[in-house]
């Protein structure tokens, strides 16, 4: 027993002492971060600017997103915190030794660039955990942040390296990638008591603190579909597209809000969560758009497809036929317009003359004829290739998220008892929550003076397995 | 009544579906967006960061400082969030086909001064908004999004183009327009029920929230003043001169606040909005002054009027005398304080040596004398001209609002009945909310097994009308 | 009694007039900031965004850290905007006339970086007011800004200038300085009721309000570290500096905070506050560290160092034994963090090798042998002063800590008869509050049309003397 309370914190250890040692050996900072580097400015030579945009999409943003569940909201918020501070290590070393970098000299280098891509790792971990919020313990938290990382990078490096893809806006490998991840690790995971105590109660306070996250991805999307962009021009229109992509996504999703509703009212999750949809489903063009017209159609599209999904997709076949419950609606805010953004990448290579791009065609599809990579693909090859990546995005997401889920199912991570839990409803109000409620039991010590009851460790309870 | 319940989803379908043709026919992207142009960095050959600033005050700032009200926090965030997803197309559209590019060659472009300068189209509506809180449907709001920002663009068309007055922050046409409009509009709907159920009933927890708002208006107010001036030592002092002022006006705030309570204690609603009144006052005359004494002065004034405003002319003059009721304040934060930066400017331009600008002077009065705009100005003509904007403005603001407020009590836009809006006490709880208590209700739904009675729509009853 | 309720709008009067004299006298724009300075660009010329990163941490970042409290919510983010805005235009001045400008010229010029670093002064009083918050009157805080930021100026005058040590984060003169100073105030101030009526009490919601805080100041501690840094390349390296630290202290919070509890559960004050550890202790030596594993390192140690400290530390030592109370737990976020950091800069000096700076190491130690300042330093020496620093920021911040706590005890500032405050124990809901319940109490006017009882200023009473 006691050695099962202290299974996260031996785990983090290690991984600390790990990374640790693996940076000592391995990770040097970037030439420019180096003294006598005659850096010009910060500002202008680096792109810091953008990278704290992305840094307060993961941290507020996603984190408040998921704040809005009754007893939760802490725990999403601290969690999330938890896990993105474990990726961004993580990521950065793994990044680092899959570096040509490494492969010449045997060390990688850390620039503000690397963060920026270490950050995007986090994103892909936090979705997944939208599916799983309120039913896996902070041990579990861990080896999946630290097995879905990994693998996103590696499907990520196939699809980037291998099939020379375009994915702008990386909705294919982060948001699509993540959704179908988590969704199915929720599936492999699957135990009947979920639908009863599913922690799905809200209060209106959750709400607002939810609408912080949905209010801070909102505006920083357009730097997040930007970030990973090599040419100005490019990363521009990344940014153009997005915007209009949201604007005409939001107008979409609180017109099909209302049209949902038998009395025409607005409903809170679509407000929260598909208002987004746009940023998502423009994600992989959003290099490649270049009329705001088709912006705008992609952003109603997807609002459009988020909001049916909300109504109808996730309680009927979701939930109902898959039993694949999922807390956030993960399913659709990243995986709807997700796959939405990688079929609008294989129609716009048909659709666009190339001719349009000029030279920089080869900065979008880097395995274009006549590039600089000796590439021999025309529209319909890069068709085939994009058309592939969604598929190998989609195969290796459900695979991997399966297997993941079996790993956290295994003995040694898993030690709740299902007939206690479902004994224990008298302690439901700690099922979901990692955190003592310090302060008040603290108060009551002190103003009482009596030692307190020995609680039931919510940690190990609030497990869907 | 189906037809009833389905109007807003009607009316938003079809501004989105025209907003598609008119930008698949006008609109294209800036050059600078466009593949194969040499933009060196978007960091240094844009305004992006500055926008973004802009943009989290847009959606962050005013949608938070409008979350104070008790049971009305989601629907001001999320209102805020679809009239500004709707403006920010609407107005993109019309500035664009104002343009000169447009008039000669029938399409206009997009860049992302272009998004900042839409982004202050909404902050025209958000505050009129402010004024109206908790009393228009969904329908109306629609409504007045799309005319007043059409009015304000055509204003602040006629103040710059054809009267060349100097308008640095936009105090004049942004924060006195929108004051003054919002006004009106409320003084056109005025019926006796609204005292009675005002919403104003706020609680610990929306205060804080609302606080969010402020703070983030009161850190990036110099980059919303900045954010206009073509040239960068303009934009600088509007920077330095916003800097001050607001640090002057928050003392002030706290000074009289405490003053004009009878025990000393300072006073949440002055706090949130007092606060800002610097930012809106050294608005007009951000680029003009040149000292940091006359930022600090004209800081302190605007604290010391927002809080009089606050504490005597709102309940005494506006709502006893004048019939307006004035659900955040609006007056005091932005009708005063940006009618004193009004006559900041008149007196400014009197007072300064006009020498001290230099050849500069005319990036800031653009018809003055020997300027490339063969003006014929001199001190007192542009004094002339200012006060002259100040009244268009005043009057254009307050005749146009009371065109929009009957316009928003025709029938076919205003459907509630008052007479069973009276009866009707019971649902009090819902009166002033868009949004159904959805995870409540569905809670309830599958805790009881039980179909729920039908509910009065929220939708029809929440009208001043 | 009528004096004694105006006390603090008396004094805030006076300061803001005075401010207003001294600034007409002596303060003048940058040159870059006058009409025809051929400024480039404000993004590129400035530290803009710099500057705006760290007035979102002293506004939102601190003001919503210190928001846990019950009851004190809206206080602290108000008296936190209060005080900011009265030492922004105080140590604007006072760094003004200290600086070689004024002693050539007989004024003061104020650029961006003099606003950047005039927040960086609210940061010392305000980590001052979280060991206080609650205990203070609003006259007292005024006062305590005054002194302390002029105290500190003049100590981080002595350390930079006289003792030409390196402090490249500030950890000492901002960090160590604020959270000792702040100790002995609370010590001086000490009497025996506070235990009892400690305003400890925290709800779910105040929790993530103030994670609001702690992820605004993770977010952008990278900034804070960088902020003060004159040469690009070292800049960019505390920015990687501070983001390994963040995230290994992060890692290690999160496992001794579990491992800390005895059912393994996580710590909300540990999440909240530990977590910025790393940021702290890697502070002082942000620039000089040059290999990601030391970052590592220092985040690790800083993150271990402040949860004991909040475990056992704070509680056995601080308050049983040495009768200090410190509200927000500043001593484990700022004081031990902050000296640590000035250990690392005596370890890190003796323990790289001089030659990695090359040319630029007398950017970060001004005193080295052969710089332009004919310094005559090697490592030992350095190391030397560097210990010096650390011992004259320590001595001094307890002394005029203890000097001021006794000043703020003085009977014209603290008028709360002791007595009367115990008796009054019907008042508590209002002891640490500075705000009236503004709209309940109109609200109850109107419905009950009865005028209220004149209830106890809570103004003169929540003061700890």
């Amino acid at each position: 027993m006691a050695l099962q309370r202290r299974q996260f914190s031996f785990l983090a250890c290690i991984f600390q002492v790990v990374i640790f040692f693996l940076f000592s050996k391995f990770a040097k900072y970037s030439e420019k971060a180096m003294p006598s580097y005659d850096l010009k400015k910060v500002f202008n030579d680096t792109d810091y600017p953008l990278f704290q945009d992305i840094h307060v999409m993961v941290f507020v943003g996603f984190g408040f997103l998921m704040a809005f569940l009754k007893r939760y909201g802490f725990s999403a918020v601290s969690v999330n915190l938890l896990l993105s501070a474990v990726i961004i290590q993580w990521a950065l070393f793994l990044r680092g030794v899959m570096s040509k970098e490494f492969r010449e000299t045997g060390y990688f280098s850390i620039s503000i660039a690397d963060l920026m891509i270490s950050d995007l790792s986090c994103v892909v971990v936090i979705i997944s955990m939208g599916v799983l919020l309120g039913r896996l313990t902070p041990t579990q938290f861990l080896l999946l942040s630290l097995l879905e990382s990994s693998f996103s990078i590696f499907v990520e490096f196939y699809l980037f390296e291998q099939l020379h893809i375009n994915d702008g806006g990386r909705a294919l490998v982060i948001h699509t990638f993540a959704a179908y991840f988590g969704l199915a690790v929720s599936k492999a995971g699957y135990s009947s008591h979920i639908m009863d105590t599913g922690p799905d109660g809200s209060i209106s306070h959750s709400e607002l603190f939810s609408m912080i996250g949905t209010l801070f991805l909102w505006i920083f999307f357009p730097s997040f579909n930007a970030a990973e962009q090599d040419i100005p021009n490019a990363r521009m229109r990344a940014i153009l597209n997005t915007y209009l992509s949201m604007a005409s996504c939001t107008v979409m999703t609180f017109l099909l809000s209302s049209l949902t509703d038998k009395y025409g009212r607005f409903n809170m999750i679509h407000v929260q969560s598909s208002t987004l949809a746009g940023g998502v489903a423009v994600g992989t063009v959003a290099n490649v758009i270049v009329y705001p017209r088709d912006a705008i159609l992609v952003g109603a599209i997807a609002g459009a497809l988020s909001v049916v999904g909300h109504a109808y997709i996730s309680p009927s076949i979701l939930e109902k036929k898959l039993k694949i419950y999922d807390t956030c609606g993960v399913h659709n805010l990243h995986g709807l317009p997700g796959l939405l953004s990688g079929i609008m990448s294989v129609f716009f290579v048909l659709y666009y003359d190339p001719a349009i791009y000029g030279k920089d065609i080869e900065k979008i599809y880097p395995y274009w004829k006549g590039g600089r990579r000796n590439g021999d693909r025309d529209k319909y090859t890069q068709a085939y290739y994009q058309s592939l990546g969604i598929i190998i995005v989609m195969v290796s997401s459900i695979v991997l998220g399966y297997i993941t889920g079996f790993i956290l199912r295994l003995p040694w991570v898993h030690k709740v008892n299902e007939k206690s839990y479902k004994d224990k409803h008298i302690h439901f109000d700690n099922e979901f929550q990692f955190l003592p409620k310090y302060w008040n039991s603290l108060e009551l010590r002190r103003s009482l003076n009596v030692r307190l009851e020995e609680p039931v460790s919510p940690m190990r309870e609030d497990s869907i397995y």
